[in-house]
C-alpha cells in the first residue's frame, strides 16, 4: 500500500437535530485535512447482531418480516439491537431464541461491519449458530411481527444467487458460512 | 416455504422530522396486520452504486476515505449516490472515474441490496468493472477528500478475510466477484 495520508476530519461543531426512540440525528460541521469545511448528517443507532442458525439437519431458520423503510416483506436471518450493557454473544443468543424458538449453544463469529458507513454509526456483528436448545420461547417486541421460516441451506444459497435475499446481513452470512466454514 | 401470511404494515400518518441535504427523516405511524400500532423512524436517502474496478493486470483500485459516521479512515471500493434521473450504469462509470481516474468500459452487475433495511430507504447496486479508459480525470465533490489505492485482488481478499475491510459493499463485491465471476 502507498504512504498513508492523514484523511481525518475534525469536528468543529455539532448540532442535534432529532432525538428519537430508535435513532438520534445530528449535523456535524467538520474541517477537512486540507482546511476546507464540510457538513455531514449523521444517524446514531445502536449496534446490532445477526445470527444464521444452522440446525443439525443442515436446515437454516430465517424470519419473514415486513420492513417499512423499504416497503417490502423480506426473508432474513434473526437479528436485533444490543441491549444496554449486553455483550454480542448474549444478544445473538437472545435474538435467535426470541425470533425462532431455537436458543444457540454454539456461536461462531463471522464478521463485524459498518452497514451504512456514509451516514450511520451502526455496526453489525454476524454469527453462525449451531447446536441448539429448542425452547420454543418465541417472544417478540411489542411492535414486532414476524414468522420463522425453515429451509435447506441450499435453498437459501439459491435465493442469494437469485438476489431474492436483499439485506446485507443475510447475504453475507450465507456466503461467508459457506466460504469460511465450508458449510 | 410455508404459507405466506400478509405481514404488511399500513401507514396511518407521517410526520416529517428533518429535511436535509443528504437525508430526510420521518416518523411513520403504522398499523400492524394484527391491529396493533407502531411508530418507526425512517431515513430517506438516495440510492447508490459501487464498483469494484479490476484492471487488466488483475489489480483492483480502492479508495481510502475518512468516514465521520464511524470515525475511521477506511479502504473501500469507489461508490456514490445516483444523480437525479441518472441510471445505475452511468453513475457507476462516473463515480469510478471521478474517484480513481479509470473510466470503465465494461460493467457486470453483481447485486442490488438494502444496506440498512431496518430504518433506511437506501439501496446499493454493486458492479464489477473491467476494461478501462485511463482518463486520470479524478474529480471529487467539493467536500470529498480521498485517495486511490491500487493492490492485487489477493491482497484485497486477505484484507476481507482479516475483517480489515469493514463496509458491506466492499466485502460483498470482493467475495461475489470471486465466487460468481471466478475472479
Amino acid at each position: 500500500m502507498e504512504e498513508k495520508t492523514d484523511l481525518t476530519e475534525t469536528i468543529q461543531k455539532l448540532e442535534k437535530i432529532y432525538s428519537g426512540s430508535y435513532m438520534d440525528v445530528e449535523k456535524q460541521f467538520l474541517r477537512l485535512p486540507d482546511g476546507r469545511e464540510a457538513v455531514r448528517e449523521i444517524v446514531h443507532v445502536r449496534n446490532a447482531v445477526a445470527v444464521l442458525p444452522i440446525l443439525s439437519s443442515g436446515d437454516v431458520v430465517l424470519v419473514r418480516q415486513y420492513r417499512p423503510a423499504i416497503q417490502k416483506t423480506i426473508l432474513e436471518i434473526p437479528a436485533g439491537l444490543l441491549d444496554d450493557g449486553e455483550d454480542e454473544e448474549s444478544a445473538a443468543k437472545r435474538e435467535c431464541e426470541e425470533e425462532t424458538g431455537y436458543r444457540p449453544k454454539k456461536l461462531q463469529r463471522l464478521l463485524h461491519y459498518a452497514h451504512a458507513e456514509g451516514y450511520s454509526t451502526g455496526w453489525i456483528t454476524l454469527f453462525v449458530a449451531t447446536d441448539f436448545e429448542q425452547t420454543g420461547q418465541i417472544s417478540l417486541d411489542n411492535t414486532e411481527h414476524l414468522e420463522p421460516v425453515q429451509m435447506s441451506f441450499t435453498e437459501l444459497q439459491n435465493l442469494v444467487l437469485q438476489n431474492e435475499i436483499v439485506d446485507s446481513k443475510t447475504i453475507l452470512s450465507a456466503i461467508l458460512a459457506e466460504k469460511w466454514l465450508g458449510l
